[in-house]
């Protein structure tokens, strides 16, 4: 497995014209890049383009329309129902969020379910956009069903994330961002191209026995919620992604459970579909609606540095605040640039030479 | 081990009167009454009357004041911070819901977070009074330090639970209602009365390595995060106990982390706080402000319904719906009474010895 180093710029470039390709207006197809390059940036690799290529074959399919109409469609102070008109989620999450974002500056808060929309990036993104206005961000969506609940062998949940973030002063912002799983589908990958098992719990088979095959998801099998079993809390877990589930679809009008319509293009979403799209919840909350902002993040400084200096159990660890690892890939790949795997750029240079775009 | 059976009214007198000679009003006395006794109802026996001997000693030590001044000291329209005036959480938590619901009905949302309070019983029964108005409740608090970040040897973190409620139709919420810790120490508790091992994964030694005794946390280890080990997501455990902690504690005034002050009576709060008591954090969302609650509701039936048919892995289990349990303990209960163990009974009756009380 070899890596090829690329400017942020180069790969920008590169993203912009294949969003533009499919249509995308300038702003859309600069804003959708935007997302994807921040998750490339912040070291979440299976979240950034190496995703384009599943982004442009659901375009093919025309589950993505490029050119959508993304409209409230309910509506009261604080909250919105938004109707993603099939568009990237890319580009309809940060629609939602500015919307929450202007809702919290008017009355202290503001809460929007998205139907009708698609894979948005990474959750910490738009959770971000509230946070540089002194406000907790918050946000969610639901996804393909890989996950099983407790004593399940049946995929009901995607791996729905959840983020929240958190404004500090002198230090980076707090951002939990994380599955609902035991392991993303990320982490199974890596282990697949490294042809090594991974551990037990993250996954089961097809029957609901405990599996250590990195392509389980391939044979039928399904991802274990966070917690892994019901000695360990994997009820929980469950229960998390089922709040995402909830929050994200049932509120908005999107499919829910098993109804979510899958990433990958080969797979038909359902013919009886309970609702429109993918599902995403999102929130602001602005910090000064409780307490003055400044005196919060140096509250939120002063949380950070004391669990930075908690005992580790071995001298050679450290305690990791939520974010601090992003954070630091962040600062890391903008001086020194974005390593790409092989096959990933393989992918883009194939698909490139298909559209008719330069190639990386 | 003996059960003994208590009707529901006579635990309410009982615990009524506990609360009344602690200086309570009449009112309040009610109020924290329901609380404790819902929990009973519920099963969630460790946060029931087993509880109440641990009030009165923090009562007893000036750590609770019966006749607070509960006020908001900062507010938006849909914000606000409460200070609870160092009274029982069981009084507090439902006050601050209240002004949360009143937001919402106005604004479609309301947040509220508490600082200056105390231990609020358990987290479902506040959320489940958004639900009775057909909103989403949410409700969450910090805690007495026990659990151990990612890595970390020291306890840093509550069990801090976090619970999300949602109206059904014809089936009764969804409550998922949860610590953020592998187990909460109600099951270590179990495993000591029973002399049993605890798996591994719940907990760690002072020394930070995995220990399956169930007595450790006296020893002076700490309870792990969700998750377990890094592995299996710890950090995701971690990342959800420090939302509680930040939205709870940083973000109300109360005290955070390390500081939060412990529920037990003969542990000393912290010399140098960095805020006032434990901290509370509660929502309430309208269902309308999204979609008309009707039709949510119908289609939570339809979610409830098909997560309860998805396939179990043996024919002899079921998909549970979180709160499903709780729910059939409340309906048993209410009609076969409440058991509780005799060493609880014991301490009751000692207690209501001391103070004048009548016995159980």
């Amino acid at each position: 497995m070899n890596y090829i180093n690329f400017t942020e710029d180069k790969l920008r470039t590169f993203t912009y014209h294949i969003f533009k390709h499919m249509g995308c207006s300038n702003e859309h197809a600069k804003l959708a890049t935007d997302v994807l390059i921040r998750a490339d940036l912040r070291g979440i690799d299976s979240h950034g383009v190496a995703r384009l290529s599943g982004y442009v074959r659901l375009w093919e399919k025309k589950r993505i329309n490029t050119t959508p109409n993304i409209k409230i469609v309910h509506e009261t102070a604080t909250t919105a129902t938004i109707d993603g008109d099939a568009g990237l989620g890319l580009v309809v999450a940060p629609f939602a969020m500015r919307v929450a974002i202007e809702k919290a500056e008017k009355y202290g808060s503001g809460w929007i379910a998205v139907k009708n929309s698609n894979h948005f990036g990474i959750a910490g993104y738009h959770a971000l956009m509230a946070v540089e206005k002194d406000m907790i961000g918050i946000s969610m969506t639901n996804a393909s069903p890989l996950v099983a609940p407790t004593f399940s062998k049946e995929r009901m949940l995607g791996t729905n994330p959840m983020c929240y973030a958190f404004p500090a002063s002198k230090y980076p912002p707090v951002i939990v961002d994380m599955a609902t799983a035991a392991a993303a589908n990320g982490k199974l990958e890596i282990a697949q191209r490294a042809k090594k098992h991974i551990p037990s719990g993250w996954v089961q088979n097809q029957a609901g026995e405990p599996s250590v095959n990195a392509s389980e998801l391939k044979e039928g099998g399904s991802l274990l919620p966070l917690g892994s079993d019901k000695d360990h809390g994997s009820h929980k877990g469950y229960g998390l992604g089922a709040t995402v589930d909830i929050l994200s679809a049932v509120l908005s009008g999107a499919n829910y459970g098993p109804w979510a319509p899958p990433f990958v293009a080969f797979l038909e979403p359902s013919a009886n579909p309970v609702g429109q799209g993918l599902g995403h919840f999102f929130g602001a909350l602005s910090v000064n609606g409780f307490r003055p902002a400044q005196e919060f993040k140096d509250h939120m400084d002063n949380w950070i540095k004391r669990f930075k200096n908690a005992e580790t159990i071995h001298p050679e660890q450290r305690v990791i605040i939520p974010g601090e690892p992003e954070f630091e890939f962040e600062q890391e790949r903008k001086a020194a640039g974005i390593p790409l795997i092989d096959v990933v750029v393989n992918d883009l240079n194939q698909l490139a030479e298909k559209l008719g775009v330069e190639k990386l």
